[in-house]
């Protein structure tokens, strides 16, 4: 399996990157093909003598960083470690790209060079959330469309019940629309447009979700744009933050609930493993792009960018984009028979 | 000061509100007017003869349950308690209006029994967000209009800026578009454009926030449109009782742990001081509408429903739709002399 990891995303590169494919090949044993500046990475590299023949370091000399306008990477960063990794996957010489790189540069790179999957209107970013049934509900698109149609949510639903089904084991997995009430008639115009669609289509299709039914775990797929979806994920992000930096404040306010919170320990540590957590989901795919390309957060250090290339793996085995391809290809068959029937 | 109550709103009602009745009346003196069925109210009222002469009831046959269709609310029912509490604001009769009935019903009677504020678009519902810096933020719509244009983004800035400022005391308020990134050109063409108004405007503009920075209490004020807010908002409730719930199963875990949370008690304490407190806010007012109308949640018990009481308070003294009234005004000619100027 060819993983190739751009050494260049995390804020702190490329020593969180070097830390993840050190130990990805120490853990799989399959080598791991770094993108980045050579002079930066090779002598970085000399310190693992254990692995350093199966640590590939494949040359750019430019780099996208967060906050860069994706307007026109390729004229004006075309050997940015984005465009050269994933340009591997493009001349089929890996099976994965991760980068903890900027989104939107991920997203322009990855349109532009792999192109879509046949059929698909618009990409997506999928993510994952913690539910009170002790797993996780996938969420998207969470960032890559802003705005979108009807259309593309219904094919957002159609690559999410793929991506659960195959990676999560969830048999005929069940999708709900997130929207502001439980009704077909809630919404926006968009939703009740992508409500009418969902419901006709294939998809296993439960109707509009509100966010309590998605924490219940009631639902494997929440489907919704990419803007409500982004600011959701954004709010659940900050506010659990918010909520467990109130905790530690509150456990450390005296030596009294400091030993309380000793003695709660083990449940302390039960309560975080319900939580969202970044750094065991390293890397979300971006589906609909020909192509394996995963994302992560740039402030992630090495072992969140290990969980990375775990999830990228995962992806490669079970051959996402080959299944991803064969769903949207059957859907629009059946959109084809239903019209003309 | 002369407060109807809806005595039929609460899932349970009329028994959080009747407690709400009897302990305003014993806490602030003023008589409270207690709209909902005679023959239900007066015989439970018998049970408080200290504050019984200071609780008007008012007679109201029907009631608008929550999750009726608020279509036809006026010809379907036109005798509900909503429309007859509310139908003593536009008379005079009463200065503000306070309801844990369905968000809907109440927005459509206030619409249609009150009208607008001169000049103001579209009402919206206001929330308050707790925040890293201990004060709160608030943001609307969290669910009015699941479809709004620009002006009403810009309107519900300058409502916003008005109710944190006479409410909480905010000087010369910062107001944020809440946004999937902080660059002017991210979000929805809607955000986009009411970026172009809100900028252009008198408010103390500070651009596009993420959630991050409305957790962060950066901004007082955090615009967006009701289906955004919406979901927003049920996000945060939700999250906080996933959180929450985990804690609570984690310090139950053992003789240990509960030891510990018991050693623990101030600082958790201390922590759930700086969450969303629902049963603290109690009620949140219908901004826009010629009139002060709260609502809270159905499922509210009495301490919540009086907290409702007390907000509804603090907007009657600071005179909060004659402050409305005037700083819509005063944006409407500003726009003029633009125009014309």
């Amino acid at each position: 399996m060819r993983i190739v990891l751009d050494a260049m995303g995390t804020d702190h590169h490329p020593e969180p990157e070097i830390y993840a494919a050190v130990e990805a090949v120490r853990r799989w044993g399959d080598p791991i093909y770094l993108v980045g500046p050579r002079d930066v990475l090779a002598p970085r590299l000399e310190a693992y003598p254990d692995v350093r023949d199966r640590i590939h370091i494949v040359h750019a000399s430019q780099v996208f960083c967060h906050g860069e306008k994706p307007g026109q990477v390729l004229r004006q960063k075309p050997d940015a470690s984005m465009a050269v990794g994933i340009h591997m996957l493009k001349e089929g010489e890996a099976d994965a790209f991760v980068t903890m790189g900027d989104t939107g540069g991920a997203l322009a790179y990855a349109l532009l060079i792999l192109g879509r999957i046949r059929g698909v209107r618009r990409p997506a970013l999928i993510a994952p959330v913690p539910t009170r049934a002790g797993k996780y509900c996938a969420i998207l698109d969470v960032g890559a469309n802003a705005e979108c149609k009807p259309e593309y949510l219904l094919q957002f639903g159609l690559m999410a019940a793929v991506y659960v089904e195959h990676l999560w084991g969830r048999e005929n997995p069940q999708v709900g629309l997130l929207a502001n009430g439980e009704e077909p008639t809630k919404g926006t115009p968009l939703v009740q447009e992508a409500h009418r669609l969902m419901a006709a289509s294939s998809l296993n299709f439960v109707g509009n979700v509100e966010p309590k039914e998605v924490f219940a775990g009631e639902v494997d797929v929440a489907v919704t744009d990419g803007f409500t979806g982004n600011v959701v994920l954004k709010t659940m992000e900050a506010l659990t933050k918010l909520i467990t930096d109130a905790l530690k404040e509150g456990l450390t306010l005296s030596w009294q609930t400091k030993l309380g919170a000793l003695l709660a320990k083990s449940g302390l540590r039960r309560m975080k493993s319900r939580l969202l957590d970044p750094v065991e989901i390293g890397a979300v795919p971006l589906l609909g792009v020909n192509g394996l390309v995963f994302i992560g957060h740039g402030r992630f250090q090495g072992p969140a960018v290990l969980s990375g290339i775990a999830r990228a793996r995962e992806a490669v085995a079970m051959d996402l984009v080959g299944k991803l391809r064969d769903r949207i290809a059957a859907s629009l068959t059946r959109q084809k028979v239903e019209a003309s029937g």
